[in-house]
């Protein structure tokens, strides 16, 4: 149950929201108020875009918390999109390939969920990563495995139905499985210029997700990253929050992206 | 703000204490219950005596709940002394020289406390090991100096009395800083034969610190591995508790150690 | 380019083979002779078997020259059956599940090769492990895929036929796959009880194996560890040694175990 | 027996020198040429300057070869003043706080070389840094207790005095201790303007130290980047090489700096 930040706006430090703020995502490494497992200490990473197309990555095994490397890049590294993440692991290893974000090309992608019962489906989620993207498989994770499948599904076309149907795809082998577990999925892709959030659940109750908007920025986060509650709007279930430059942020349902008569069709 | 055990008796796989119990050394890194810092995620470490008169360490720098090794390695190393540490660091770096148990000989010792203001002290405390002992300091930790102190103090001759001296300096020295930190020291040494623990504070409350004897075999704790706690005796503050092959726990008041005058003439 | 060595024989503490030699194995991998890479810095593991059916492990991404917990580990462990590795990272990522050896119940193994063109055959080696295997799979190379796969094969009836069918498998798709790239094996097994050590290599040069045997041990290595040369024997290509309890070691041909005609048939 | 660069000049990405050129710093943590240790896989980092005052740090205990996060880094991070090293680790274990470069304030800091017998002098060269800094020593390594020492005699007024007069100092001392060892010292120095490179031997042969300049900029590397060497002028012995914004390279002779008399009066 891991907690992410996503950020879309003005070029700033990254310290401004990784590690400044009173429930900074680095204290919520030690300390989550809204998640099960109250520590995220299983790994950590940032992903920012710069001058170039392609995203940096920092990915560390060690807790968020006691890594002075950290502190450092995000007081240095100025950014006008940029990812990160703490890892509470559900079962894979602590290792830097298996934390978040995954970055493949210009895209950068990161999740906080669960993929119901993955030794059940895994085979069948690696399968739906065409071949053009396996040799990209570097980690054991599902989320990893998710991105890779979301990529050879047409993200460069339409990152929302790409995502949407791998979704409904991954719903698919959920519920053909037979397992009680469920399907959460909060997570946050970007190519650099425009920032997707998604907020789904299949089977039981969805992962919070909150976004707090401001004039020509905003900060998608797991959690709300300081006390003026009031600033921060729940981004609705089986929604996806879309942050385009010079735009303000939209929230759309899944149904208007993907027909759900192609849900019920499967 | 860490945990630690120490086992003597038979001969057990480390397990049996370090990942097996309901409440864990291992299980308490994540989540400890009579701590103020309740995560201690920041490294641990395990020293045990087997075949030579040297024991055997290992310390890692990722927390202990996520370590594969450790699990193996309780698993499958047996010993009748051992000692297991998780850290809380309280400002020096997680690195594996910080990490307890410290080793030097035969001599092996591991502490959870707090020596005053440590910037203030510290060149007094470094100056307090000899020669002979300073190029053993491989850390920066306040532990590793007072373990260093306690060797050179003279314990080959009589453990006790060095140990409880050398806590008198520092005494001295925290009270000459004019801090009004505490000092607070539960530690555990041994020699390879016998098991010393020790409870002390000076300036507020002291560490908790409990034991339970079986026929033959002690366990020391920083808190209670189950949840039988009648079992679980504190050990009083200011006293050493002493366990020896074959003979049964005491538990000894420092001042029988040491002449409390000794103290006052400081 | 990987080193490793295997030890059966009288327990003994694995720093003998490990550490202590004139050109150990961890001297080997900050400089091996025979091996194309000389640097085999990229993570290192330990495998033994104790009082357990199961072995221990210990898997590092440190260079094994300069792991402190490993010299006192093989200081420390002593068994009549070990596996040590040091790597040279062909490609996948230094991860500690990317480490050899690899354990799947009461077997272990190890390996030093290449697999032709990893990325070109990767789905196709997959799909050789089953599905009761394809859970165990937590790292990303070529050799933990075999070793699933050679478990797969029926190791628990035959690991020989399981090995060397498993061999033949790879070495189809390898042709198939078109790559001017060898598959080169040098590998490890083990139940436990009894030592295989296969040499083998299609579309090349095979990599060195040696082993040299006493009175009621023998030690299998990449590369000879000390500099009494006429003591180490090389393993002929295209064959397996097996060490069994009380008895001397044989060297088996492959055509021996699998008819060749089974390879014409493919 | 580490290698190191250090650039001042017009803001590029650190990889132009760290990772890009034929024989870069990254290839020479595998294979140096002109050093004794040909392998540099004992930790490495990163300094730069950029929007702050203080300089950001990336010090790592893998080898530099094998870690993705510093390609990462190298491609996106800009600036006008850099200092990366690789380490060879000559006693002091493999931490984070024992690698290069160091940061006090906005001073950065790096070396190679040997101070004597440091087991015999490491006392009083720590005795040389004033209580001020002795706080900032995180680690155990000579080459931050130097980095300290220099700091404490007067950085901020006169850093060429402050450097030559610690070194002049660090003579004395183990020129005291007996030891046949030598003193050698390549290192550099910067305030965030001005880039300060020394070389210095006393008993015995020195470390090599080479630079190129360019219009505008200047390198300076432990052995060359690449096949160019005409381009690659020597730091003569017991010379400081200095780099100021819009001046070309000096280099000035110890002596200009301290009176001779000075060392002879000790």
């Amino acid at each position: 149950m891991c907690r992410w930040i996503a950020y879309r706006g003005e070029p700033i430090a990254l310290e401004r929201y990784v590690t400044a703020p009173s429930h900074s995502l680095v204290e919520q490494s030690i300390r989550a108020l809204e998640a099960t497992a109250s520590t995220n200490g299983d790994g950590f990473g940032l992903g920012w875009y710069g001058d170039h197309g392609e995203p940096g990555l920092y990915r560390e095994v060690r807790p968020a918390w006691s890594d002075e490397n950290l502190r450092h890049l995000c007081r240095h590294i100025r950014s006008h999109m940029f990812f990160a993440h703490v890892r509470a692991a559900t079962g894979t290893p602590t290792t830097r390939p298996n934390c978040h974000p995954f970055a493949h090309r210009n895209w950068l992608f990161m999740h906080n969920g669960f993929i119901g019962d993955w030794s059940l489906i895994r085979r069948k989620v690696e399968a739906l990563i065409p071949d053009a993207y396996y040799a990209s498989r570097v980690g054991t994770t599902d989320s990893e495995a998710v991105f890779l499948a979301i990529l050879g599904a047409g993200v460069d076309k339409d990152p929302l139905r790409a995502t949407v149907e791998t979704l409904y795809a991954l719903t698919d082998l959920v519920r053909a499985s037979g397992t009680p577990e469920p399907l959460r999925f909060t997570s946050s892709l970007s190519d650099g210029r425009n920032l997707y959030a998604f907020r789904y659940v299949y089977n039981g109750k969805s992962n919070t997700l909150y976004y707090r908007e401001a004039a020509g920025s905003v900060v998608v986060a797991s959690e709300p990253l300081d006390t003026e509650r009031d600033f921060w709007k729940p981004v609705p279930e089986n929604h996806v929050l879309i942050s385009r430059e010079g735009q303000r942020v939209t929230l759309v349902p899944f149904e208007e992206i993907v027909a759900p008569q192609r849900v019920a069709a499967e």
